[in-house]
């Protein structure tokens, strides 16, 4: 210890505090949110939020009031015990165990013991505590689809959990390099444990997997004994008919299954949960469930998720039926809608006998996201002249692939803009597009 | 890898997973909560609970009421951005800062510049975060004051970083062995990064430190270079004259407080916050508030917490000016009355003279919990005799301390308990420790 002035100020060194800290998937999310914020009257296709034209503080009374009469009416709960439920310390794996069931069984077709059921502190916090479970030391490594969610790959970090990235393919998902990536693991002595899957819609691709690869992957998934880490928070946003979820044809328990009211319910409820029915076996033979080994975890994390929170997530089920389908009718329509529109926008701007050569785009059938492929590089920097030069903010595909891969591609959110929005938004970035042609023809010129 | 069979059920090795699920710590809590839920009818000196007197469902309404009043009319929020505030993502170090920075102004003469708030999932959120940050490696341990918060343990466990006990001793810390237990790390190669404290009413040990200690407790934290983890979820609830915390008399940003609102607020909101206004210098020499680095793993961990719960919270403190021991006058007189109920109680029951002999307890000064020592050992064998055969329910303090420790003593917590609930149960108390002297006895005339 080098000797210190007493009475000196705390100063900590950053090399001296959690790798995380100095990671980029963490510094990503922070420097997105902060290009934001410094250009507030940019049009945003960065941020996947929902829609924000339904939002009334009004709901927030009702869904709680709706909540409580189900607590009285369908629970019997009087008044005390009633007003403890939503004041006091509670369960752990949550108190709207029971809607969420059965709203899996309404909307998705997945049938589980409401026990096998732990509410989190939104998705969020149902992957961290997943993954904290499964990282029991550094030979421990998560497989994931790449492009990866920011969040999933951020809670690794924090595990000290490497992720390795599994091909996507054409189709979401190379199967061949799912099992490549699992033997190499094991080949370097290491555990490969699950493998993290967003199949509909998912963020950022807007890929969706094909009902076959689906069953093929809980195929390799039980080949190779792995878990399938399962995150569905757009799957209802569809504008087809939808595929079954990874866990509703699963018959061997390979699926966690990582559920999220962000954009079903709200954001700021922060309510999610994981569904977990694995067996765990102790030394001694003794078998419990998953679900109470997260919960166990969670309860050194947040205790439990605000009743408060849950009432007003649960209210907001049991006003429609227990469907997240039937309570979003009008978002959806609004996503739906937008996605025709940025579809539509981009390929009367982009036609591929002028100004489209070189850009190309995927068609999502729902979701929140569509990926555009250019014929320049996009980076932090050009992001940031987008928005000083051009008023436009998008997302750096790079920011979701390990260093080298998506360095073309940019991801445009639709789910929070107005028609009008985006229809400006799509004249900026084609105005963008062009501005960064010109400088690259200036620049292979000049070289 | 074994060969397994296609399409086997997945099933998992306790062994395999993260080594906090089998450690005593995350046992503890749920042997306690799963012997309370057994033995329903039993008085439970257990759990340390705020009173459930002045739970009323209106006044979750009434007070995200007047929080909504606070967002229009104090900061000017036009209805569209009100309604985002509360449903949408937001500000991941939270949205009641400012209401927080106030409390601590008005009720403990903290000042602090709201930016170093991070506002949590419950206290536990803050602690989690904390160890988070500060657990970089293997070398990197904890201390902390013994006996200790069970909930500050687990969540070391989760992060793998060690608790080392530091001795109470008589007056609630003994600051020569936290100089040796600095010292001792640091000659194993170990860097002793802080120490958790409850300066006020501790939870278990109701142990309150003199003002000089709290002021030599600094200086031997600035001479260590160790910073203090200060938790002060009771602080408020004394019966004499307020000491001031440890971060009121920091000059030297040695304290990163933990705050809670679970006893002054009310549990089911899960609404906490961290104090961290140490500057973190990074390699090239970038200064960044430790709050904003908290801040970056909190956005991995819950991604902020619920605005709702916040609107709860920061509306009961907008309706008091802030102050929480304003909000809480009637709680106070509870807790305070049961404290002195509980003492007189033991003094009548078990008189030096009499049954007293071997027993004793000690006098906090406010807070939840007393400590009573018996002259025989107690452990969770006789907390499941005394909940079946004699109806009441307490804490062994062995739960609190590494093993070996606290073996003949009890946590009895008296703050959500009614007086006649007090009197039964220290009469069951009472009886349970004259059946354990007899069978004690007659255990030693057979010896």
């Amino acid at each position: 210890m080098e000797a210190r002035p007493v009475g000196a100020a705390a100063e900590l060194s950053m090399a001296g505090l959690h790798a995380s800290l100095s990671d980029p998937a963490l510094e990503s999310m922070n420097f997105l949110n902060e290009v934001a914020s410094r250009y507030p009257q940019a049009i945003s296709f960065a941020s996947g939020r929902p829609c924000e034209e339904f939002f009334d503080i009004a709901l927030i009374h009702q869904y709680i009031d709706s909540f409580c009469d189900y607590l009285r009416n369908e629970l019997g709960y009087a008044e005390p015990r009633l007003s403890q439920a939503l004041f006091q310390y509670g369960r752990t794996k949550g108190i709207i165990h029971e809607l969420v069931a059965r709203h899996l069984a309404v909307d998705e077709g997945i049938h589980v013991d409401p026990e096998s059921v732990v509410v989190t502190v939104g998705c969020q916090e149902a992957m961290f505590i997943v993954l904290r479970a499964l990282r029991r030391d550094e030979r421990d490594v998560l497989l994931a689809i790449s492009p990866t969610y920011v969040g999933l790959t951020g809670a690794a970090r924090l595990v000290d959990m490497p992720v390795w990235p599994v091909r996507s393919g054409r189709s979401g998902v190379d199967l061949d390099d799912l099992v490549e990536q699992a033997a190499r693991a094991r080949a370097a002595g290491l555990r490969p444990r699950a493998c993290y899957v967003m199949p509909d819609f998912a963020n950022p691709s807007g890929a969706t997997l094909s009902t076959e690869d689906r069953q093929r992957m809980l195929e390799v998934a039980g080949q190779q004994d792995l878990l399938l880490l399962e995150d569905n928070p757009y799957g209802t946003f569809g504008n087809g008919t939808r595929l079954p979820t990874l866990k509703a044809l699963d018959t061997g328990r390979r699926v966690v299954y990582l559920g999220s009211f962000a954009k079903t319910g709200f954001p700021g409820a922060r309510v999610g949960y994981a569904v977990a029915d694995q067996r765990v076996i102790a030394a001694d033979g003794t078998v419990s469930l998953l679900a109470d080994e997260l919960s166990k975890i969670k309860s050194m994390v947040s205790v439990n998720t605000s009743p408060v929170a849950q009432a007003v997530v649960g209210g907001k089920l049991l006003e429609n039926d227990c469907s997240v389908i039937k309570a979003n009718v009008r978002e959806t329509a609004v996503y739906v809608n937008n996605l025709s529109q940025v579809l539509d926008g981009l390929a009367r701007r982009f036609p591929p006998e002028s100004a489209g050569a070189g850009i190309s785009w995927n068609v999502p059938g729902g979701g929140f996201f569509v990926v555009v492929t250019l014929p320049f590089a996009v980076d932090d920097t050009m992001l940031e002249y987008s928005a000083r030069q051009h008023g436009v903010l998008w997302t750096p595909m790079s920011h979701f692939y390990g260093a080298g891969n998506g360095t073309h591609q940019v991801r445009l959110a639709y789910s929070q803009l107005t028609p009008d929005r985006i229809e400006a938004g799509l004249e900026r970035f084609t105005a963008l597009v062009a501005d960064a042609q010109q400088r690259a023809a200036a620049g292979s010129a000049r070289a």
